[in-house]
């Protein structure tokens, strides 16, 4: 690590959770109010959204380098958005796993070869949801789509500059496909 | 755009907001459950996240071209997170003024210029959260650190390579430090 140029005033300590309860729970999100004690005796009622399994998006290639994308219409934000095939694990599920099963039942497609890639937090001021991003390199098509219930997705090849300039130009606003962009770059797949 | 591979089945149409009703409201978090109307017929419940403002993260740069990143404790992460300085516009803010604003009063520094580099959503399937990334050039302290209530943060100055590495050994997985690296990049500022 780099040197600090800025001295903090003190060591940064954990919160104490004293008491968390149920604010809202369904299938889809769970809330709780979290009372909980600052480093300097205060308390302090912290909203929190918890998710228990983690995402994954997949990162799929075809032969031609070309990267398969989806678009789903996103009712939270309107309109139809640029995403890449993903969704949940279920409890105790393999990453990879997880991911040829996703890849599939949204795409149709098969990898060759996963690679782990990295992983990112939506937002780790609100929740503690977590996704994983997966290489999954010359795809072939094999059929099979399951898309859950309200899924309906349609599949595109990108070229990588297309992708780059997407989201450049605010056509492509997904925090995955963003991610996903930062780490092929930093494993020297994105040129 | 690139040509698709895979023609979909159908258009990708918008889907009918039937009702909405308030499932949880404080001044942290709103959710609602929407009865949808799908474009085959259905209706559908979707648990629904609302965010009225746009969050902002400034990706601060000194003279030497080193970035600014904070450490801060996330309850709901349970851990002490890397970031960038940051925070949430007031309603009708402009983002560059918001910019400012969060940079002086959570790390004490003021920007030489200010630059957009692009948004991102948090999870365009859950709600309509989106942050905005500004550059900030030529960072000099002045002062006047007001953190909100429950913020303890401290700030340190890393080269791009640390950043780089962070991001791909994992020690790094908020998506704003990540998808500011991706914009960076996109940018011609990262090398």
């Amino acid at each position: 690590m780099n040197q600090s140029h800025i001295t903090p005033s003190a060591p940064i300590n954990a919160w104490e959770l004293v008491e968390s309860r149920d604010a809202f729970r369904n299938r889809w999100l769970h809330v709780t109010l979290d009372t909980v004690r600052l480093p300097d005796g205060r308390t302090y009622e912290y909203t929190n959204v918890h998710r228990e399994v983690a995402g994954v998006g997949i990162v799929g290639l075809n032969a031609a380098g070309e990267i398969l994308l989806q678009q789903e219409y996103r009712h939270p934000v309107g309109q139809v958005v640029w995403q890449v095939p993903g969704g949940l694990t279920n409890p105790g599920e393999d990453l990879l796993v997880c991911a040829a099963r996703e890849l599939r039942e949204e795409s149709g497609y098969e990898a060759e070869s996963l690679e782990y890639l990295g992983a990112f937090w939506d937002n780790p001021g609100l929740g503690n949801a977590i996704s994983h991003l997966v290489l999954a390199r010359n795809l072939r098509p094999v059929g099979g789509q399951h898309p859950d219930e309200a899924e309906i997705v349609s599949s595109h090849w990108v070229t990588l500059a297309w992708l780059k300039q997407a989201v450049a130009d605010g056509t492509i606003k997904d925090r995955v496909v963003i991610c996903a962009l930062a780490y092929l770059w930093l494993h020297g797949l994105a040129g």
